[in-house]
């Protein structure tokens, strides 16, 4: 073959005919109609149609004829205007194709277990386990092209603003509060563990005590827990750590920069500053903390209309000091029956609540089992609440306050994707603030730190630590979109006093919060400023905005829900030499003795 | 406080004066002087003099009295032109000072282990317990802003190249091929174990058999070694791969990006094409396979001209096959006293040399022990080939070529620190061609990959693999700079055949090749694209251009020598519950039982 210079199939259109090219890809499609040989040769960048034609080249044609789909060939030949008769209107270069000279066939391919296509209708598995084939995919490449602008542009605006990129460690300490972590045994200091980082959150907050008051990184988090469709043990977080700014002042940097990514990746401009909504009005409004507010069918909340109804469930929820709302499901009083119904209750039932309770509004009549315990006066104030009309389904849950927010705040989402409320081209983004600082776990008989125990109490919440910590609002924030948590931050403790005090609340004892964070409270001794910053999951930003559904497609060698790599068969077991070396053993050995 | 922007302390110069500012930083130093007190204030863009007058403000000079160095404090005031006496030449910002009217302290400092200086003179460890303060010091702050522009150039080179940055998995599987794994077991699958990745190597050439065509990632590697000054557990690399590109091609492309770094972080222009020199030519010219070329005084053979000498160590290392070589230290005969000589002596020794002969020229005549043996003719011929003058030094080695080659080398370059002989602002890139491809284990038996076992053998080779294994020549380069490996990268095997012949040739059983290998094995047969790229180190790269020795500078949170952080005091003892959870438990605890 000639040194030419190799030239993209994609790059190919009207403005290259005549010319003389030489192209390097794979074999996406064999046609042979009438002694010539039609393949469609996909590289990178495209694909473009290649002719191998008797006239031109016998031998190129006797070659070709031995090709099968995703060989990889190089080919020379001329880039000819097609008839207008055979123009591809659906190819980005269907006005033109290639007739070839010289083909080399430079590997041969085995015929691929599912063929390379936009749609692969083939299970999950089997694409994971051929993640290579399943990656030259046209839909894949582009998500993976997406990942990497969006990478780039959230660098790009950060660099901009004077932020150095940093490289926290992978081997680092374990730490029992939190999620699971996964543990790399000590070869040198046997006996002992380091831990994969949950989230580089403690090294970032030394890096502002190191004096570096702007630190980003694209970092990788692991997490050793059982996994869902939308969670990875490995997962790639942009994070952000800022010193002497204020909550305001991180919430604002980090909604330029995803206004700067969405006009970068989508072309599409965001209007700042984004909504916010404080934690207690999201659960109240939508049942959720991280409301999709692309529709409405916001929670009505009629605990004061029905608090004395001769419906006792409404009744006995109101007086054990639980919540009665409903979802007015606007004019779909016809569509849902009894029994689609039923299933919206069993649907409600998974979220903890005991029942659904319904009405319909036929004229100015409320119709359905309960009708007949609503006053006329309770009507009237149903009505009026929830605006309802002639035509509207109402779906009442009556329980305890998390009970209704969560079966109504799912069912909520349910119905709106079911009902086609949802435009699937908006990005509604939005700030949910004020935390709770603290959960308690009955469990445990203790409480937890919602976000993290170096959260920030807000100040004027600070006296209630010690008295109601229930009641303590966190110096937190987080951000979401379209039904999402993209992420979230705080402004975290920079003073000692209140680090130990918060350990304390937390059930720490003092010689305890010393042995695990000892290092971070000395620190915090030595003049740390006043720092916080921001987390959000890469990943889940590249699936929102590829419009995908499953993470695993945003991941470039994803892990299954048994956190198996099926590709090249991690975790696998190891010999035996490698952990003797490490001094440990599996426990089965142990009890085969 | 006022709701005034903050303004940095670095940023402020004459065009500042009578501007009203409000400063946030630490207290580098204070100084108390007639009544009025100077503090030193620093913040990441440098420092200014603050100045608290009681003409100003009392109160914020009665607070200044209690405030100590690392305090962190906020402050209001002018911005003032100095007293040409009282000007600091050597501070950006020494021709001004700010008068303050008001401060706040935002956090109190103990007084640190060591003083926030440019030069630490304090013990490692120390330094490493107390990584946050270490960092505050300006020579680690320029380091680590430096670490961040390489990596954006190298990135924003790359992205103008069209590559795609894309993440690999750190949760991989084991191969015992290479150096020692980091293992992780896992939870779900007990008794199996993921590694972290030596290197994304595999990952990068599935991703071009995923149709990417060029990737790259400033990706993070592991390796569980014995550690050295210039080793980390773990450590960076610039990590690219492409398809269809020739090693020319992708060479061309390594230098032009580490051109443009050099140009952007450094504005110094390197020019291209980079020197290459096979490396059965290094070894002979410098003894080294990565040779700083900034200084001269090659090794000079002189095998021929002595195989016959009276001086019988000549003579037999020749007639075993090994060699005769020399390094003439040029006009250093007076330097160099016997004594001296016998340390240098001592020093070869480590590397294996029996011993050290020299001369010294004196005039026309040899001087030195071995003189009495060197023949007239030899004589001749050795001033001739080393092209000896008056006051000139001979240190010659005659030993295996292995022990020569090891021994000259390692003295070439202590003698050229020693002598300063090497241009310390001189930056020499070298690459290194046609490496082995294979390397013997005595102790083993049987053949290793010189680089890793996808490296592909130099075409005309490939006959060689199964006859004269030892003489196949890899399509391998790396890249040195200043006498170290910068990193290094090949062409790979993409023809599944070549890759099993490869294995084989290693001492793979087929069954062993695919239990271990099998993935690959299989995409090889699946339309892999001839493929190759280059691996290199940035901790290294940030490490010479930011004129350090010690690669723990070059790295945020670095570990000891035993792969300890002394920070965080990582690894630790876990919680066993945590082995429970994994089905592993700790030899010594069997053995107590």
């Amino acid at each position: 073959m000639s040194k030419q210079q190799r030239v993209m199939a994609g790059s190919l259109s009207e403005a290259s005919v005549k010319e003389s090219v030489l192209l390097k890809g794979w074999v996406q499609k064999r046609r042979d109609l009438g002694g010539l040989i039609f393949i469609d040769l996909r590289d990178a960048s495209g694909v473009v149609q290649i002719v191998f034609n008797p006239d031109h080249s016998q031998r190129a044609l006797e070659i070709a004829e031995n090709i099968r789909s995703e060989y990889v060939v190089e080919v020379e030949g001329t880039v000819v205007k097609r008839d207008s008769s055979t123009v591809n209107p659906t190819m980005k270069t269907g006005k033109i194709e290639v007739i070839v000279s010289a083909i080399t066939i430079l590997n041969k391919a085995k015929t691929p277990p599912f063929a390379i296509q936009d749609k692969a209708e083939v299970s999950e598995d089997l694409r994971l386990s051929y993640r290579y084939l399943d990656l030259r995919r046209q839909p894949l490449q582009e998500t993976f092209k997406l990942r990497h602008h969006i990478t780039q542009a959230v660098r790009h605006y950060l660099n901009e603003q004077q932020f150095l990129e940093m490289e926290t460690p992978i081997l680092t300490k374990s730490t029992p509060e939190g999620a699971r972590d996964y543990l790399v045994p000590s070869r040198v200091h046997q006996g002992e563990f380091y831990a994969l980082p949950q989230s580089p959150q403690l090294f970032k907050q030394l890096i502002m005590m190191g004096g570096f008051e702007k630190y980003y990184q694209i970092a990788r988090c692991f997490r050793d827990e059982d996994l869902r469709a939308d969670r990875q043990p490995e997962f790639t977080q942009i994070d952000v750590e800022t010193s002497f700014l204020t909550s305001d002042e991180i919430m604002q940097l980090t909604e330029e920069m995803m206004q700067f990514v969405m006009k970068e990746v989508k072309g599409i401009d965001i209007s700042l500053p984004l909504k916010r909504m404080p934690y207690d009005e999201a659960m109240a409004r939508y049942g959720s903390d991280k409301p999709d507010t692309r529709f409405g069918m916001e929670l009505i909340h009629v605990g004061e209309i029905v608090k004395k109804s001769g419906f006792k469930v409404f009744q006995s929820a109101i007086e054990s000091g639980g919540l009665v709302a409903l979802l007015n499901v606007k004019q779909q009083a016809k569509t849902y029956s009894r029994k689609d119904i039923d299933k919206l209750t069993e649907f409600v039932k998974v979220y903890g609540a005991k029942g659904l309770a319904w009405l319909k509004v036929e004229g100015e009549e409320l119709k359905g089992p309960i009708a007949k315990f609503i006053s006329e006066e309770e009507k009237a104030g149903l009505m009026e609440k929830a605006q309802a009309e002639n035509g509207d389904l109402l779906l009442f849950v009556a329980d305890k306050t998390n009970v209704v927010y969560d079966s109504l705040g799912a069912l909520r989402l349910k119905l709106g994707k079911e009902l086609h409320l949802i435009d699937n081209t908006a990005y509604h983004f939005l700030w949910v603030t004020d935390w709770p600082l603290l959960e308690y776990d009955e469990e445990q008989g203790r409480y937890f730190a919602a976000h993290h125990p170096f959260t920030s109490p807000i100040e004027s919440d600070i006296e209630k630590l010690a008295t109601e910590p229930e009641n303590v609002r966190a110096n937190a924030y987080d951000l979401v979109l379209n039904g999402y948590e993209l992420g979230g931050g705080s402004v975290r403790i920079h003073q000692v006093e209140l680090q130990k005090k918060m350990f304390k609340v937390l059930g720490f004892s003092e010689a305890d919060a010393q042995e695990q964070f000892g290092f971070l409270l000395e620190a915090l001794e030595y003049g740390a400023p006043p720092h916080g910053g921001v987390a959000l999951g890469l990943d889940r930003i590249v699936m929102l905005l590829a419009g995908r559904t499953n993470l695993r497609d945003t991941i470039l060698f994803p892990k299954t829900a048994s956190a198996s790599d099926l590709l090249t068969n991690a975790p696998s077991e190891v010999d035996p030499s490698q952990l003797d070396e490490l001094s440990i053993q599996l426990k089965s050995q142990n009890q085969d003795k």
